[in-house]
C-alpha cells in the first residue's frame, strides 16, 4: 500500500513539475523561471493544505527525493522541449488525470488520519489536487482558469468526502477510487462537461468590490 | 457579549461571502469557482491574520456553521442573481460596511487578547476586515482595488489602534466604534473622501522592479 | 558581527520598502497603498520563508524598530517624491544589490542555524532577498519580473549553497560573499547576463492548464 502510494505521488510530482515548466515556457520566462513555477505547481498545493490542516508547511523539507526528481525531469523539459511537446499533447492529459487523482486521495487520507472534521477533509482533496495549478496562475500572471471551467475540483472533492466519511478505507476501494476520479477527470474533458454558471453584468459603481 | 459578536460575525460573513459570489458571476466562473472565491472572501481575512498573529490557520476548520451559513447563501445567491442584484444595489453597501467593522474590531479584540504589541493589533484589525477582499481580487485577476481607492482600512486600523491602546474596552465602547466605522465607511463612499495619492512615470529601465 | 548584520538588515529593509513605495506611486496608489506594498515587499520575504523554514511568521512583530525605519522612509518618499526618483536613478540600483545581498545571506544563515537541509538553505536565501519583490509584483497586478528575467536569483541561490555547505563560515567570509553577490548583481544589470530560455507556443487546447 505504501509502495503503491510512493509510486503514485512520484507520477503526481513529475507530471505537475511538467505542467508549471510548460507553463512557464510558454511565458517565455528563462531556466530559473522554468524551475520556479514547475516546483510551485509540484510542492504548492501539498504546501497550502499543510498550512490549513495544522502541519508544519516545513515538512515540505522532508521530501528531498521528490526535489531532486523534479528537477531532473524539467532540466529535460528544458533541453528538449520539442519532444516533451509531442509527448504532451498524447499523453499530458493521462499524466494530469493521475496526478489530480493521487495527489488529491493522498491529501484526504492525509487529514483523515490527522482526525479533521469532514469539511477539512474536503479542502484538503481539493487544493492538494489543484491547488499548486491554482498558484502557479497567479504566479504567472493568468487568471486561475480552474475558476473559469473546471468540474475537475469537483471529483477531488467527492473523493474526499468518501474518504472523510470512512465509505473508502480498504487498500482495493482506494485503487477503485483512484482508477475512478481518473476516468471521470478524462470523461470530462472529452465530453466538456462543465458545471452551470451564472453571469452578471458588472455594476458601474463596482460597491461589490470595495470591501 | 459573546452574543452580540456572533450575530455581528455572522452577518460579516454572509455579505462577505456573497461580495464574493458576485464577483465570481461576474467574472463568469461556474458554480464552484462562485463557491471558492465566496468562501475565501468570507475566511480568507481570518487566515491570514492567524498565520500572522501566530494562531494555527487550522483554527478556521472549527467555524464548521459559519461555514454551511456561507454555504446556504452562496447557494441562494446562484439561484437568484437577478433578486440578489436588486437587494445589493439596495443594502449592499450597508452590508459591506457592517462585514468590515464588525471583522475589524474582533481581529483587533483578537490580537490584544494575545498580548500582541500596537503594530500587530492595528494590522490584524486592517487584515481581518480587508484581507479576504484582497486575496478575492489576486485569485479573480484584478487588480486590488483596496490599494487604488481604498480610505476604508484606515478605518480599521484607527478601531485597531483604539483597542491596541486600551481606549476601547467596554462593551458600549465596542458598540460606539463598530457603529463608527460603519457610518465613516459609509460616509467615505457618499463623499468620495480619498486619501492623498502621487503619481510616478514609470522608468524605462525599470531598476526598481528588478530586486 | 551582530552589529554588521543590524546595519546591513535596517538598509536592506529601507531599500526594499522604498521600491515598494516607487512601484506604488507609480501603480497610482493612494497613501494606504504606498505604506502596504512597501511593507509587503520589505518583510514579505522574511515572513514567507519563516512560513517555509518552521518559524513562527508571528516573529515578525519582533521587528518593531524596523516598522518604524519603514513607515519614516515611505513618509518622505511620498512628502518628496522627484527627490526621492533623482536619487533612486543614481543610488537605486546599489541600494537593491546591497538589499538583496544582505537579506540573502541573512536567510541563509537563518536556515543553516536551524539545522536545515540544504534544499532549504537555498530556497530561504532566494526567498529572503526576492520574495518581498515577488509578493508586491503579485498584488500590483503585474507579472512577477523575476520569473522574466531574472538571473539576481541565481546569485542568491549561490550564497545559500556557499553557506549551507559551510563553505562559508568566518565574518571574513561572510563580508567577501556579501560584496561579491552585491558585485555580481550590478554586473548582470550592465552587462544584460541572461540564463536561457525557452518559449513554446500555446497549445489551443491548453490541456496543460487544466490542473
Amino acid at each position: 500500500m505504501t509502495d503503491m502510494w510512493e509510486v503514485l505521488t512520484i507520477i503526481g510530482t513529475i507530471a505537475f513539475a511538467l505542467s508549471g515548466a510548460i507553463v512557464a515556457m510558454e511565458e517565455k520566462y528563462d531556466l530559473m523561471g522554468v524551475y520556479i513555477l514547475g516546483l510551485v505547481t509540484a510542492f504548492g498545493g501539498g504546501a497550502v493544505r499543510n498550512l490549513l490542516i495544522g502541519v508544519p508547511v516545513s515538512a515540505l523539507w522532508e521530501q528531498g527525493s521528490l526535489f531532486i526528481i523534479a528537477i531532473v525531469v524539467m532540466t529535460i523539459a528544458f533541453l528538449f522541449p520539442v519532444i516533451l511537446h509531442q509527448q504532451w499533447i498524447k499523453f499530458g492529459l493521462l499524466f494530469d488525470a493521475i496526478g489530480l487523482s493521487a495527489f488529491a486521495i493522498q491529501g484526504a487520507m492525509y487529514a483523515t488520519d490527522m482526525g479533521h472534521p469532514l469539511s477539512a477533509v474536503i479542502v484538503a482533496a481539493a487544493l492538494t489536487g489543484t491547488g499548486g495549478g491554482m498558484i502557479r496562475d497567479v504566479l504567472a500572471g493568468r487568471k486561475p482558469l480552474f475558476l473559469q471551467q473546471e468540474i475537475y475540483i469537483v471529483w477531488t472533492m467527492v473523493a474526499g468526502a468518501l474518504i472523510g466519511l470512512h465509505v473508502v478505507t480498504t487498500p482495493m476501494g482506494y485503487i477503485v477510487l483512484f482508477v475512478s476520479v481518473i476516468i471521470l477527470r478524462m470523461l470530462s474533458v472529452h465530453y466538456k462537461w462543465q458545471l452551470p454558471r451564472r453571469e452578471l453584468k458588472s455594476f458601474p459603481e463596482k460597491t461589490n468590490t470595495s470591501l
